[in-house]
């Protein structure tokens, strides 16, 4: 294949109409993964201790966390079966929309029906879609979105891509991380579309209570806002409280629920997640929020049918088993990490974690003298100790880190003693 | 669960912030799943013969179309080694990228790298991807893209969408659907990012030759616009015309390769793909293009990671008996497709399809007296023969309509006597 045309000279880059968007290529900066990228670019390659990971939120990879065979055999029937190698509707399968509707009515007050749920490619593609449809556009006034400080900057980074304002209320570290209703009220106005919150939380490890979560629908509805109940971690809970769906309060302030089998299964892999309208009164129907839904659904990707076609299985035949299997490791490492995280200098811890995999841990600084800030304190723990930890910058809370403790048992101890000695060793500089 | 508050008032709609974007209420009518179940709505639901369905580009539920039984038993294993429940990285998996890097490389005067190749949720979510990257920002001068008409409306809504502007070029059909290339010209200015070009043509059935796609690299060039190819049906070619890939002019002009495993292996809802920069000379990295797409990536959903382990697999062991059986039917159904129409009145088809699935046929109006338009002869065909096609307003092709010949050969046979009754009955009225 010759031709003259392959030897011409390299065009200047001047030369080509494109000019990046500098606004996007700073929204890269908001994800998780790049923010741990950077921290393990700095490791020592010659430490020989195995690298402990506590900075993430998939642990798919430990051997304890291993998902349902259950699961794998109903996701293997559905690709051998030859049915689902086709495009997927925009909404989604009916079957999967059906069961998923019946598994999440068991806690709620109502029944949902099939066309309250809509298949997203994970809860990530979920957080795109309800961005994506709340923003305003250009030329009218553009709309603001309230969310949770410390939270998962995913919401910022889709919301500043679909240009809507991003505005935070805190989250009470000394009363068990409950929003600031207060400060809800104060930071909404008309453009104010909604608000998000995240129960089981990520990255608190708290869980609401039925009360707070009855005030939340009771401050959404004198607002006028939607209510976002990010509930990825639903049933991960491990303490005194039980999960309660926000959807409970559907018909207070209608309540759009986002869900994954990510979490509850392990397998964040298999990108299979949900927006569910929870709305007994039809809001979402009448302001045309479901129609925007569907259209945006029309013009975006979809998860794989197959995944799809399993999910009447996946969820009636997964063993109660395994469900409390993995909670147990959770409760487990959760009290392993609670009972280490006293012992050590520098940190402090305001409540035990009841659920997710999280817990907030906040840095003071009056005893870690030669360590500059949160993410200073990540580089030099996995510098000088492979142990890993994600700093609050990349959840909005300057100052703390958060620490996971879905890993197996006795990595987590590990982890957590090198966390000892690294804080140890830095407090003493100050002496 | 009892709660006074779930026994509120309904709440008027007004009463909620929330307004919809009503532009992109309209996108939802740009995609082909939209105008085919509009068209299926009026079907006469007595009709006892069965539906031939020749709208669609997914023949994955006939049986002669069945996927390659080593391209199932990679995806399962993939699923049963546990080693891809995990998150993927935002760019794909290493060996997934290398495999494809490899298997392009084939047909290329150059070697891709790993780092060329970025995997996508199918070839709808990489239009998402270059069209998010590539369209301006609020604030700055808005780009525009360059779109073939016919073409493939899914570049319209994301551009829209995104606030890009879409202008059209035509693709000429007494010229084998070759671009208008002094339109392409005329169109350009300096806002102008990129040109899209379908290859093996979706609608058309074309496949383009080595010289005119070296004429559009030219032009890219000189108007300093990238090429946007979109190769999703690539291999799938059975006339005289071999496929040469657009990225054999990379060092021309810098080319974004659009693919996917959904048309040759015929998976669509295995849901993976690819943008593949062919790109000798470097310059989507120095214009930042590159760092965008990774940015994009970061705040985006991914193709399921198992799918992904799968890829080495399937790209090696898939054997050229599958591949050539495809071809094979393709062409026997591409022949009876052709000579059925040519004996069909009131109806007109350029040139006889060489790739694809599809062929685009002209409705004569002075002979088809009854029908309005293309839309109009749609549904009437459905209604009164059970047969579908894809009116030309969902390719933004007026008066023509999309047949699909990747169908069982004597179903095809079938719907397209049906189609001869449908014609000849029309034309009589005239008469």
């Amino acid at each position: 294949m010759s031709n003259g045309a392959m030897h011409q000279p390299t065009p200047a880059p001047e030369m080509w109409n494109f000019a990046p968007d500098e606004a996007l290529l700073g929204l890269s900066a908001l994800s998780v993964r790049s923010v741990l990228g950077s921290i393990k670019a700095g490791m020592d390659p010659s430490d020989g201790r195995p690298v402990i990971p506590l900075g993430h939120g998939d642990p798919s990879a430990f051997p304890c966390f291993r998902t349902a065979p259950e699961a794998v055999e109903a996701v293997s029937a559905a690709l051998h079966s030859g049915m689902h190698n086709c495009y997927p509707t925009g909404v989604g399968l009916e079957p999967a929309r059906r069961s998923i509707a019946r598994h999440l009515s068991l806690d709620l007050p109502y029944e949902l029906s099939p066309d309250d749920v809509y298949l997203t490619s994970g809860c990530c593609q979920a957080i795109e879609i309800v961005c994506s449809v709340l923003a305003g556009r250009p030329g009218a006034a553009s709309s603001n979105i309230l969310l949770p400080r410390p939270g998962y900057l995913f919401y910022e980074a889709r919301a500043a891509f679909n240009g809507m304002e991003a505005r935070y209320f805190h989250l009470l570290p000394d009363s068990d991380w409950e929003a600031d209703l207060d400060a809800v009220e104060a930071l909404a106005d008309r453009n104010t579309v909604a608000m998000v919150l995240v129960n089981p939380g990520n990255p608190c490890g708290n869980v609401y209570t039925y009360d707070h979560l009855a005030k939340v629908a009771e401050t959404a509805r004198k607002l006028g806002i939607f209510v976002i109940a990010d509930e990825v971690y639903a049933h991960l809970t491990f303490g005194k409280k039980r999960f309660v769906p926000m959807g409970v309060f559907g018909s207070v302030a209608p309540v759009l629920t986002l869900g994954s089998i990510s979490k509850r299964w392990v397998v964040p892999g298999w990108r299979l997640g949900w927006i569910v309208t929870n709305d007994p009164h039809g809001v979402f129907r009448r302001t045309k929020l479901v129609e925007s839904i569907k259209s945006y659904l029309d013009i975006s990707c979809d998860p794989a049918t197959f995944v799809q076609g399993a999910i009447p299985e996946l969820l009636e035949k997964t063993k109660q088993e395994f469900f409390d299997n993995t909670v147990d490791i959770l409760r487990q490492t959760a009290d392993i990490c609670w009972e280490k995280l006293k012992g050590i200098s520098g940190i402090t811890c305001p409540s035990k974690p009841e659920g997710s995999m999280f817990v907030m841990v906040k840095l003071d600084f009056s005893c870690l003298q030669d360590i500059k800030d949160d993410m200073d304190f990540c580089c030099k723990l996995a510098k000088e100790e492979a142990v890993l930890v994600l700093p609050g910058c990349a959840v909005g809370y300057k100052n703390w880190v958060r620490i996971t403790f879905a890993i197996g048992p006795s990595s987590l101890e590990d982890g957590l003693d090198r966390l000892k000695s690294f804080c140890s060793r830095h407090s003493e500089t100050k002496k």
